[in-house]
């Protein structure tokens, strides 16, 4: 066993020790990655400790609940769980809190299952000063979600296996990151992060509809802000051959704030410090 | 809890009491769907126990393994646990094996989590006299696989919201089944059964390579039968249009047999019950 500190907590039983095995092998979660997560950032300095955008991650889980077709979240449960299992993580730093749900075990139910998990934060220093990535193709058209629900569109599903394969493709053309393209050649995301884009004195985003893209939490959060600055903020599909002629592209995560990218596909892309560090102020990293 | 009869194996341990939780909470198989299965039947008969094309099976959780870059799993050691859960099977009749293998903990690793289940088989007689099924757009074209293995065409993994998320959708639509095309307008397969198709005294299966199908272990053993026997077997991309043309449309499954397809989109397809009885016989059914 490893020693990563790790808070386990599990719906109606509160937390237990993390080594505590909690999954029946029929678990539909695990045999079948039915079912969905989000991923919050928690803070611990001087003492205190802080989950951020936790109304609009909950907003974002139960809208994730409702498109798999699950009973909504108990609200008020949930809150309580994460309540206590924050008690119980000492930590100093930044670290991730996820909540999973799950249609539960398939022969031996009752019920969902739903627990969470908080972890120590991968260290993400150097990704915020700046990143490498390169595109994959997602394979889907930019349309291909509006009409078909069952592809899962903008849910943040368990069945994230796609994404993990992503990240290992980037890696082994060693650059840090991937951005997903559509099969007509647009933009997307990243595969556990959103894709914003500074251009003509706006903000830009990859539109969710049709696209089957998550909407980022932090973006929001991000947009919102400039909307109340009284800055421009949009969405559009947008080509790897437009960035070069852009003011910035970062992606975006709840955990790791905001990453410029500074080369996609080997070009090198616009880098202004000065927006990065107000967008990550912004969004509260 | 319910009180279905269930067996499962747990690797390096054995077989394990099936109410005992398995799965550490932050097990990737279980937070991003990152892992693969496979599912084969068991019968029990006169006091005999049967696992259908075990080798086959075998070769394709290997080959999902691979495709994941999962450490090979260890044949002999899974033969074993295979059999000692056979031991513990008593159940007459039909039954699901699925055989699991996941990337392990995340943060209290130790390697990967393999196990096993067997389980009662759904009574699949009445789908075994035909189908009714409807076409759900896959999202991807049909030559999107080939140059991005990223997407994971082809492997059996955990990540199987999408096609939990499909047979839904055929439910609510009033039919059976649902068969996936390609975004170009190819059949392709249903979410857990491959298509075989017969037309021009031939017998027409899905090509893989482009497609993303899963090779289905049951159609290969009917279609290696049947070129042993002289009859012509191909691979074909086809739209729901040429159906009515053919001489018979089948839903394959390793657990569920050989089940024609009688109407699609609400237009009836040719049924010749007697070819349906020489390739459900030919799969072992």
């Amino acid at each position: 066993m490893n020693s990563v500190a790790q808070v386990v907590a599990v719906m109606g039983r509160g937390v237990v020790a993390p080594q505590t095995p909690l999954m029946l092998a029929d678990d539909l979660g695990f045999t079948r990655g039915d079912g969905c997560f989000d991923a919050l950032r928690v803070v611990v300095e001087d003492d205190t400790t802080r989950v951020d955008h936790l109304d609009r991650h909950l907003a974002r889980f139960a809208r994730s609940s409702a498109a798999l077709e699950l009973t909504a979240p108990d609200e008020i449960a949930w809150r309580r769980l994460i309540a206590s299992a924050l008690e119980a993580w000492k930590v100093p730093g930044e670290a991730v809190l996820k909540l999973v749900r799950t249609r539960g075990p398939e022969y031996l139910g009752g019920g969902l299952t739903e627990l969470l998990t908080i972890t120590p934060a991968p260290d993400a220093s150097r990704a915020r000063a700046g990143v490498t990535a390169t595109t994959l193709d997602r394979g889907f058209a930019s349309d291909a979600f509006g009409s078909a629900p069952w592809l899962l569109g903008g849910v943040k599903s368990l069945s994230y296996a796609v994404n993990v394969a992503a990240k290992r493709e980037a890696a082994r053309r060693g650059v840090d990151e991937a951005v997903f393209t559509s099969s007509d050649g647009f933009l997307l995301e990243g595969p556990t992060a959103g894709l914003l884009i500074a251009a003509d004195d706006q903000l830009w985003t990859t539109p969710a509809a049709g696209t089957g893209v998550l909407e980022s939490v932090t973006i929001a959060v991000i947009t919102d802000a400039a909307s109340a600055e009284g800055v421009g903020t949009n969405e559009a599909l947008l080509r790897a051959a437009d960035l070069p002629g852009t003011d910035g592209v970062w992606l975006v995560s709840a955990i790791r704030g905001v990453l410029p990218v500074l080369e996609l596909d080997g070009v090198q892309l616009p880098n202004d410090p000065r927006l990065t560090r107000h967008l990550t102020r912004t969004a509260g990293f």
